[in-house]
């Protein structure tokens, strides 16, 4: 797959970054304010949708469908809110991520590896946000996902060194913990995905190696919109 | 790896089945029943969670620690809650929780595959009941994990077919799918992990395939205890 990215300028851009820590002091924390900063620098607008701070629902539930159900008798969370999509009766909360995803240019999904996976709160929001007709509409996914003019990156910490995490590492390629979020999530909605951004184990680092995490990831912001999206194919992730 | 496990007659084992679907009469909800059934007809003991009837928390917040901080001035979730786990200090939702999970001889997961992951209020269970101490404590992670004398199943259902959840296909193998539950979380515990019993697609088949999904699992479960577990290394996921 030959991958055509215009390169975009950085004025005037829009940038989402979805954020999902406890502790506005943690190394997460401070990734995001960097990001907010370096990309505001550039003229960039930036939105945060602070996860924890908004308490945001991970649930998928009845609630997110306001009004009546298509089906009642036998409730389908992705049937119901497809249509709720459709009919505009999706609940407050689903509706506000779509808008800010809607505008977005990049998204930027800013978390700490639990599990080796995003933390549940986040993984809400991709059950909720990325409605069916909104992100994705068999056959409109993957490279013909709806959101397919937009880009994603994730960026996120680990508890686990970067040797744990080699091939022959006790927690395997990091690469293999890849595969649902970007290719299963982003890339099945069309995004097209930024080389991720991981800080290896910064609770065992000194303070000086944590601070140059801080300048590598504001550094690499700096020429982001040049950054052409990896080939996210099996091939990639699974070498 | 050589796996030596035990031969356990059922009589008297116990079973927790942490079940995460809306709806009673989904197949979801129905495979959880059968499983019940089956297994009670074994004269096992069977506790089931079910996530969403019980508004399972998943948000991994501040709330989870009864009382005062360890480190008030800098908040970190994993920190805090392994200490305290020792205190017993934890929330009354994860202490039960973690109380069915002591207990039990096997823990089966029923859910339905929500962007190649468990839906967040099943993630939401993994973050917070799996605690440091708890489940795993370095260098007792993977097959030194605190809860290595049980066995863990992942029971799912999937949007996609089985065709998509090949190697070729496009949504890539299925095993690639399983590597960060099964390896990540699971096996990182202890668990033994028995093969997953996986419905590809049920929405889009007929009422006699859907019923053959059941039999076939009730059939499995009456041989669950001579099974042998799979053996959880990069290899079985990545061939």
């Amino acid at each position: 797959m030959t991958q055509c990215f215009q390169k975009m300028a950085a004025p005037g851009r829009k940038v989402l970054i979805v954020y999902a820590h406890q502790e506005p002091k943690s190394l997460n924390g401070s990734l995001k304010n960097i990001a907010v900063e370096e990309l505001s620098k550039q003229s960039c607008s930036v939105t945060v949708s602070d996860l924890y701070s908004m308490e945001f629902e991970p649930r998928a539930t009845r609630n997110d469908i306001v009004g009546c159900l298509h089906n009642s008798e036998q409730f389908n969370y992705g049937a119901e809110s497809w249509e709720a999509y459709r009919k505009g009766c999706l609940t407050t909360d689903i509706v506000e991520e779509q808008k800010k995803v809607q505008e977005a240019d990049l998204v930027i999904f800013q978390f700490p590896l639990y599990w080796f996976s995003m933390p549940a709160i986040m993984k809400g929001w991709m059950d909720r946000v990325l409605t069916q007709g909104f992100a994705h509409n068999f056959p409109d996914c993957f490279d013909a996902g709806l959101l397919k003019n937009k880009l994603a990156l994730l960026s996120f910490t680990t508890g686990g060194n970067e040797e744990m995490y080699s091939k022959g590492g006790i927690s395997g390629d990091i690469h293999y913990v890849l595969w649902p979020m970007q290719h299963g999530m982003l890339h099945f909605c069309g995004f097209k995905v930024l080389a991720p951004q991981i800080c290896f184990s910064p609770e065992y680092e000194t303070e000086e190696k944590r601070k140059e995490m801080l300048t590598t990831w504001a550094q690499r912001l700096k020429t982001i919109w040049e950054e052409k999206p990896i080939n996210c194919t099996p091939e990639w992730y699974f070498r």
